[in-house]
């Protein structure tokens, strides 16, 4: 039989040696707030429990925060407190590093530094990690050190490690998701209360789901940060966050809501990620939008704030992942699953680890790109405003003449509409290039039978 | 920084030595079935990239099957075959043992065969593990090898993983799910067209998804199986099959069906394993049978032969997982990210791996049992057929009067009932010991007012 020859090794050290890894994992933190006392909170409660499956005890050594009476009232006396988040990223008592503050330029400092000084890294900054991703995880594969961020995406589901592990014998083929909390709740409550955008907003930031500025949820820029970082580890693609479609759910209107009701869809934020043929080359389609789900699908029985994520291998088919989106334990659940990672893999040789994202940096498709906005296919639902009701079938031939592939077409209920609306005309397309859609969306707006603006969006039926 | 001694020694090894644990992980494979012909096909087809995820290649070098002709036609002229199971499980050239062959004798003896030769073991079987686990895995502890199973519950669903490390931190609070396909796709039958168990099991015979002899999925053995190692994860105690209460769907008529529909409820086959505390002492209920869930809850939304999990942690929330529940791929995609797992761990101490069962064998609680029967604690559906529909009240009165918690007290609709049946009472309880439903569905047959069998069922709210 093989015998690895560091485990011969191994057994030639002395026993105090050999023993040596099983001291506790000591952790610095940088941030006190709503997911680092979470992790704090978490360790403490379960430390027993999470020894017990790690084999090892992790212990918060020192934390660095903005306010130290603040940080002392959640972390109490044993743990070293600083204001200096350098300190907390070099301390030579430290292995990992949980960088738990958010924001993309100084954390970006800070873990490169602790990954200079040759620690770990767990973060669940998704925004620092689709920003700043390649920069970050080539200086840990350079060093030795690996970055965990299971937080990142989805909190408290596990679904980096789902698709880089538990799916690892996949060709994935897409993964889409709700991983947007604040989004979804909005658009719950549109849905189930009738409400317009800004009204389901104001409940929401009321309710504490939605933040003071919420233009990083709303307008999809933090559905497309987590997006991009699973589209990496689905596809083995370098991260593309610049290249990422995206698209919020501000001018999503109420009455949208209402007539995808009628034609038996509901209207979800959704990250989509698929790779694709488009003539000679492979692509990935990246992007962030409000989209129809048939309503009988699971994903539309994603409500309130919980987040969802499905994926489709080749051998797998398709599964998916449900659970809370956000919240500090849920977080912390993430982060400290990381870092019973971070526990196990001392000793290790990189090469035996699993990869930063999912591919070893030899395998990664450096020329896999994003396919641009006209090259995405899909399915649509378009809404045309008319004159008169008769002349749905006159929208209907015209599109058709245009190829855009019309599959259904209808008048919205009237119920559905408010009041001095006039008819509108409901169109679901087959799939097509997004390039006809928006040449067709357009021209639309001259037809003499139009009487106002033509809404166009994304039809997503994510089957098996 | 803190330096682990073995990292440390390796940097003195020449590097032909280092370098040596990226050949190719080999694998022998007894059984070349639907699974064992999965996992060779998906192995092949999918090389470059699962290679490129692992880090190393993984060589499939030799295989048993009772007919070679036919194992030629599947795995072609590169791979030793073999007529003799031993022969695979102590074979010098391979790493890692891959029993597909299923049964618990013969497949506990090879196991055992090939972990005494210091191989590697994974295997789907949960059968052998629920019978045998504790044995093989403290046989594999001994003998310093891993045991693999993801593929054993929830085929392509990467549930035993999320269980033991994406939610290592929580104290898990419950597990359940639908776990078991079969009789999926016969509740779902009998709801979707309203026919009998017996008609829906001919026809789950006839599409290939029930077995010509359908006694495991049926009478609920399997899930039993399946949900007694996720209980084992979850809480860090033995495989304890022999302790589960197990009830299958044979018994289940269409009527309660209906009846449950009416409420709200679908029904489905649970195994549910929860932790709590039953006085003084801390137990697990264990428990496999047919379960009231609520319409609207995403279980109820699980279809067909797919299967989910739902895992209650104290950090995470509720967690859902979902996809396939069998399939020679999709148990191929958890047999290969096992495999996968294994080509990562050589060289690792077993200390720094993720225990077999989600605990270190020190810290499994050996003293932490099964609940009896009588000390489980759920809501209860009662169905009593009555003489005339006036006795609802006196019905109502004589089950609090039992000391039965009444929640919901109504009349089975007409439209519900076959044609010739009495009026029937509807019960939904509050949560409840077995011990006094069962009781008063007893003493329940000698009441006046009833006029025939009373029906008991089980719900389950499974909320956050």
């Amino acid at each position: 039989m093989y015998r690895d020859p560091v485990q011969s090794l191994e057994a030639l050290l002395p026993p105090a040696a050999a023993g040596a890894a099983m001291r506790p994992l000591r952790v610095g933190m940088i941030g006190i707030g709503t997911v680092g006392a979470g992790t704090f909170r978490v360790l403490a409660r379960n430390q027993a429990e999470i020894a017990g499956r790690a084999g090892r005890g992790i212990r918060m050594v020192v934390v660095c925060a903005r306010s130290l009476a603040r940080a002392m009232g959640v972390v109490g006396t044993g743990v070293a407190l600083t204001n200096d988040p350098m300190q907390v990223a070099t301390h030579p008592d430290v292995d990992v590093l949980v960088e738990a503050a958010g924001g993309t330029g100084p954390a970006r400092d800070w873990v490169l530094a602790a990954i200079r000084a040759g620690k770990h890294v767990v973060t669940a900054n998704k925004a620092l990690l689709a920003t700043h991703g390649n920069e970050i995880f080539a200086a840990a594969r350079q060093h030795g050190v690996a970055v965990a961020y299971e937080g990142a995406v989805a909190v408290s589901i596990p679904i980096v490690k789902a698709l880089r592990e538990g799916l690892v014998a996949n060709r994935i083929e897409w993964v889409a998701g709700i991983i947007n909390g604040t989004t979804n709740f909005i658009l719950s409550k549109m849905r189930d209360e009738g409400v317009g955008f800004a009204e389901a907003l104001a409940q929401a930031q009321a309710l504490g789901y939605a933040e003071a500025d919420p233009t990083f949820d709303i307008e999809g820029i933090d559905a497309a940060h987590k997006i991009t970082l699973l589209a990496a580890n689905a596809f083995g693609m370098p991260v593309r966050f610049a290249d990422a479609q995206v698209e919020g759910i501000t001018a999503l209107q109420g009455l949208d809501v209402a007539c995808a009701e009628q034609l038996g869809y509901r209207i979800k934020l959704l990250g989509v990620a698929r790779r694709r043929r488009d003539g000679e080359a492979e692509g990935v389609e990246l992007r962030v939008h409000p989209a129809l789900v048939p309503a009988m699908h699971l994903l539309a029985q994603v409500n309130g704030s919980m987040n969802a994520v499905m994926v489709k291998g080749d051998a797998s088919g398709v599964t998916m992942y449900y659970g809370a989106g956000a919240g500090g334990e849920q977080t912390a659940s993430a982060v400290i699953a990381d870092l019973v990672d971070v526990a196990r893999l001392e000793g290790t040789r990189p090469a035996q680890r699993v990869p930063h994202l999912g591919f070893h940096a030899s395998a990664v498709n450096e020329d896999l790109a994003v396919l641009p906005r006209a090259a995405v296919h899909t399915r649509h639902y378009l809404r045309v405003p008319v004159h008169s009701a008769q002349q749905i079938e006159a929208v209907a031939a015209w599109l058709a003449a245009q190829q855009v592939p019309v599959g259904q077409v209808t008048l919205a209920n009237d119920k559905a509409l408010p009041p001095g609306s006039g008819p509108q005309v409901l169109v679901l397309t087959d799939t097509v290039a997004q390039s006809i859609v928006d040449l067709a969306v357009q021209a639309l707006a001259a037809h003499p039978a139009v009487a106002g603006p033509v809404v166009a969006l994304r039809v997503e039926m994510l089957a098996g």
